[in-house]
């Protein structure tokens, strides 16, 4: 029996798991990203946390048939560079040829988002459903789409990068990506954060209540707090819209919403929902679920996985 | 060589064409929709169509290989069956039987603006490119995507209708889809009218100036009319948001735009790009080329050609 390693490099933790060719986390462990993000050193962490994983496992290093790695970034693929990765400071970084050098293994790599939507549609909320959207709601939003199976990435991997859709025209706040009006500019985390911190302000919210997280709005909002609910629903209900665009080009039969907003379940879904069916035409609506995610943090390591056993296949279909 | 009996059927015409398996239009011919739209008599007139053509060009009944048809409706493709054609009147008619009666040839269905798509990238402006997007802007606007040279219809046969993307979400226009807000009640043929006609009841395009069709605003254009203009700049700018909008999830490498609206040209084409620009990130725009449709009023029986063609290769390949 094969495993794999999927790993998912975040901002402040690299995710790693070894997972089965059925979709199992075998194991997991995470280390922290280190201040420099320096690419070698990071690689010799992956390792020894591999080599840890077997040891706990009793695995070998041979049944490992491939890595695969999601970077919060702009890539390459088959050239297997990370173009842009602004969160980690990386430019230009050869990331297969640095894995492949210290493990000896096939190495695949592809942006986060897209590897969380892969494990999504493998074994998660996504499963036995033939073109799913997978939006990832958190700090920013990402998004993937899966076709049959196979990531869809569009002509240069940019295609479900639905946190920047221009929904606002006019007025809208400034996004990372340097236009304004963009989806994460309204439903992120980070604009959850800002809404409610612009309620509290004037009263809304009680001035006591401390806002760093989003999970701090939904709190208040289960609680009862109506500012705070007003800023969920308005999110959502901006989400709801910005799903309803892309399901009218896409015409999918699954979205999944996966991230850190996604914990406020129905208080999400709901309003989500409702805006999705009102700005979409009925047979788009029809034809869409919309379903929370399924593998929590797990999504991008289990996408990870997958994406190198595709590349496995692949391989072995060529020679 | 094989040759392909394509056929789009069309509110005011039924376009017909023997194409060649190379994409080649080796003759045409159309004939006018009849008032009662039945469908038996309409088979027949195609039927007597493509006799005249057999005889005009010399060519056996025999090498025809297979026939494939557009409407203006939502279908079920598989069963062969037209679920809602408005224009035509149609509601649940197995077009696949009737045709398979008449012609005793295999029959292929498809809406009609997925089969533009699927003209235009076989042999048109999106020929050679993988992800191609085709917007046909008439009346209403329709669209089709395809994917390595075959047609993506989403899960229910949606994909690519862009005309209902909502891109005004509050006091917008009323489609006939029932919501309102939607692209083609901005930029299509009719909409430019609408607009035009507004500014003529308040002196900015001269009174005398007959508003039939789109054709009339873009010919008061050329001739300097500033009203004209900003009516055509206006639709342009919305037609570049939508396809901004799509390409945040499609990223494909090639837009073309055809339809009536499209013989505006370079006055179309221009803020069509200009806003496209604006809306969508530099990945996506640095990815995406906008061109004109190349195949014009053909592109409906190629893409009818091409289907047959696609059905048949299929069909071989299970054998």
């Amino acid at each position: 029996v094969n495993v794999y390693y999927g790993i998912d490099v975040g901002g402040t933790s690299v995710k790693t798991a070894l997972v089965s060719e059925f979709g199992e986390v075998i194991a997991k462990r995470s280390f922290s990203t280190q201040a420099s993000t320096d690419v070698r050193n990071m690689a010799d962490q992956m390792k020894e946390t591999l080599h840890a994983m077997l040891v706990d496992t009793g695995i070998s290093f041979g049944a490992v048939a491939g890595i695969g790695v999601g970077v919060p970034a702009f890539l390459d693929v088959s050239a297997g560079v990370v173009i842009s990765a602004i969160n980690l400071g990386w430019t230009n970084v050869p990331l297969v040829a640095i894995l492949q050098d210290v493990f000896h293994l096939p190495v695949a790599v592809e942006n986060d988002a897209n590897l969380a939507a892969l494990g999504e549609s493998w074994v998660g909320a996504g499963q036995g459903h033939g073109c799913v959207l997978c939006a990832t709601v958190g700090t920013g939003i990402g998004g993937g789409i899966v076709l049959n199976g196979l990531l869809f990435r569009g002509v240069n991997g940019m295609a479900g990068e639905i946190g920047h859709l221009v929904v606002q025209r006019e007025d809208g706040y400034r996004c990372n990506c340097g236009m304004t009006g963009c989806l994460e500019t309204l439903c992120s985390a980070t604009a959850i954060i800002r809404h409610a911190t612009e309620l509290q302000a004037c009263g809304q919210i009680p001035s006591d209540a401390v806002l760093t997280g989003a999970q701090d709005v939904f709190t208040l909002a289960h609680a009862g707090n109506e500012g705070a609910r007003h800023v969920i629903t308005q999110a959502a209900s901006w989400l709801g819209y910005g799903l309803a665009l892309t399901a009218t080009t896409l015409n999918p039969d699954m979205i999944v919403i996966g991230g850190g907003v996604s914990t406020a379940k129905n208080a999400l879904l709901q309003p989500v929902q409702a805006a999705f069916e009102r700005y979409a035409v009925p047979r788009v609506v029809d034809a869409t679920s919309i379903r929370l995610a399924a593998l929590g943090n797990d999504a991008g390591v289990v996408g990870a996985a997958r994406l190198s056993a595709q590349q496995r296949l692949a391989h072995d279909r060529r020679v």
